[in-house]
């Protein structure tokens, strides 16, 4: 009896693009319970700072503290966690933070100031975000890579105040998390979790100072917790469930596409896997790699529940259905695992990350290869982009007119106000010329 | 007795900061009415298409066609407004478009691509979003400077399709308007407004194509109806009230000064303009000033309202607290009208734009000085930015790793995988090596 049920399509089924976008929407259920739980304690830390967050958290973490300051903690106790990491585990954390630090910084808004031909100067004046607050989950297992990706980026932006919380639960913390903290430079830590934390981060406390910025992940408290208070600050992106898109020709070992679907299917039971050949054979030799692989994997269950809900083998019939097939999914990730890729790179529009060629597997790119792995899902590709440098700095547009430079540019401005019947506008206009 | 009522605060007030903080904010009453509105003409748009498009068109802005064909309105429309305008009005916008292109051609995201030492290519490949919608409000005064610092920004983006949503209530259309539409290339107008417009945009219908992304103003329905079908769709921000901080020597004429305040209380009560002075007798001649002028503005109800509801007349000690107070309030517009501005400009570093110098009014720089006039609001100048071509782009990363370059980079991953308990990822990444 077959283990791996996976949901079957060709591009030439009569229904297909219906069928497909079938798979790719996913029916959103508000959780009324969820939300009216995150809005009280926001509104309670809001009100009552230091005294909700301590409440909260020795409540959820089963914790007993009385002042915020038992669950701070400072760059000299990082060092502390990573030195007890061992040798590998050190490598890991500092190699992979220098690829990252090496790839965002290429990225960086770009100040510029030019003068006009009436002498006026124009410019834009870019200045990196004040303070920003990054969230990281625990639990089993504390997502260290998640730490240098949003770190690296805020750093090299030139962020000051780098501050992050997450959870200590029964008052446990990880060094390899704590190590990843060291290696980015964040300044300071709280152990605060869920939409405590997140209400600490945009109200501040009397102990907290509020941000200007949070990212990060994090559950569904932590999500809705960020929705929330958008505006108040700002935040990174809301993320959907992960997805992937392996276009192959055929000719990759099809164990090695096998555990690619398997590492986005790992995530959790909505993550998507889709698999796009013009080789039937070879779609076939990829599910019976899954057969074969599925037992090996401690996370089968889940593997096997997001696989038969919303996993696709895709067949086409040539280069051009699988590069629109690409364009529709608009996916997160895009694994082009094929001899000729630069044809599938030029066409495929919308991806958040490509991983070109044989040789790389969407894996190396989630913790290692230097971009970010923080990226836009659920066809949010078609207008964002992923988590970079320019997310943690901002643009001040500098207008400086010149006496003689004023009047032109006045005259415009006068016209245009009465026209859209702002008098005063016209008139403060007028008293340049 | 005095006409206008402004409230006048000092920094060495006791509870000044205190003070200042609460003319800041503003309290938010969410009108449920109106929520319930919006989510039912969007759940019909999305649901009766094309059809609840024509039946809300007809009834709110009493027309009486019976397609969407009849609502559309193509570059060659366009051109006969344009045509249609004075020698003025055609140089008004020819010559602002020119300047706001010049300024929006400085900016654009960069694609990059280098080899790291192990010979991986990395990278970030910049594309344009493909179909852009651009609401404009119509009604008395139709906003043509908004059709031109949000459509030159798209197309020096190189947004393919820039489709324009803008009501004609009694059948009017605004030549105006539309000639803004023509100088700025838009690709496609209908006449749609409202709610019922961003629902055909974010979901699109049988006769219209849903886009990627919605920018531009629009009235409370509008506003209401963007934040909803984010998510679905891009949007660009949701602006509060508009707010002007000018910080003056006192020896620019109390005049311009007074009429840089009015220009930003007219847009509607709940703006705000403050003006920051170390020089008290200047204080009290702005507002003399502003005795004199009022009754001269046809909007002066809406600026008494905005001035004594909002309005602050805020007197320092010197250049430092000058710059403290810029950098709490963090507004949209900074007016700089000192001797030495560089300081100013140095210190002060959160602003949507700052206007350097007593011939750079505020309304030079909303219409045609170049930089975009669409900024963020209400202290969201610590996270945010003046609209932008970047806001027209998305960027993808590139991950090529060659065999050899692999398998380092996997040698990381694996670590990483294995730590967060993610066996899938592991091995995905250890077949490369």
């Amino acid at each position: 009896m077959s283990k791996i049920s996976i949901n079957e399509l060709n591009y030439n089924d009569a229904d297909f693009k219906a069928r497909l976008g079938g798979f790719l929407s996913m029916d959103e259920v508000a959780d009324t319970d969820l939300l009216s739980r995150v809005d009280q304690i926001l509104a309670d830390v809001k009100k009552r700072g230091d005294d909700a967050v301590i409440e909260y958290t020795n409540r959820f973490d089963r914790l007993n503290v009385s002042s915020i300051s038992e669950l701070a903690l400072k760059p000299a106790d990082f060092e502390v966690s990573f030195n007890k990491l061992n040798d590998e585990e050190k490598h890991t954390l500092v190699e992979s933070a220098k690829r990252i630090r090496d790839y965002h910084e290429k990225q960086s808004f770009e100040s510029f100031e030019y003068q006009d031909a009436l002498g006026n100067t124009l410019g834009q004046k870019v200045t990196p975000i004040e303070r920003v607050g990054l969230y990281a989950p625990a639990g089993l297992a504390p997502l260290a890579s998640s730490v240098l990706m949003n770190a690296i980026p805020a750093k090299v932006a030139g962020v000051k105040d780098l501050i992050m919380m997450s959870p200590s639960p029964d008052g446990k913390v990880n060094d390899f998390l704590l190590g990843a903290a060291h290696v980015a430079q964040v300044d300071e830590l709280y152990c605060i979790g869920g939409a405590q934390a997140i209400a600490a981060f945009a109200y501040g406390t009397q102990s907290i100072k509020k941000v200007d910025k949070i990212t990060g992940p994090g559950n569904a408290y932590v999500a809705t917790a960020k929705q929330k208070v958008f505006g108040a600050v700002g935040i990174d992106m809301v993320a959907g469930p992960s997805e992937i898109l392996v276009i192959c020709d055929g000719k990759t070992d099809p164990d090695w596409i096998a555990m690619d679907m398997f590492s986005q299917a790992e995530h959790d039971a909505d993550a998507q896997s889709i698999l796009v050949t013009q080789d039937a054979m070879f779609a076939k030799a990829v599910i019976a790699s899954m057969e074969k692989l599925i037992d090996e994997m401690p996370r089968h269950e889940i593997i096997k529940q997001s696989l038969k809900d919303r996993g696709l083998v895709i067949v086409v019939d040539n280069d051009e259905q699988a590069i629109e097939v690409g364009n529709i999914v608009a996916a997160e990730h895009v694994e082009i695992s094929v001899e000729d890729t630069q044809k599938f790179v030029d066409g495929i529009h919308h991806a958040g990350a490509m991983f070109v060629g044989r040789y790389s597997a969407e894996a190396l790119g989630d913790y290692a290869a230097g971009p970010n792995h923080v990226l836009p899902t659920s066809g949010t590709t078609r207008f964002s982009s992923p988590l970079s440098v320019y997310d943690f700095q901002k643009r001040t547009s500098i207008i400086n007119c010149s006496q003689n430079g004023a009047k032109e540019v006045a005259k415009l401005a006068e016209s245009f106000g009465y026209s859209e019947g702002l008098q005063a506008h016209a008139k403060s206009a007028a008293y340049r010329k």
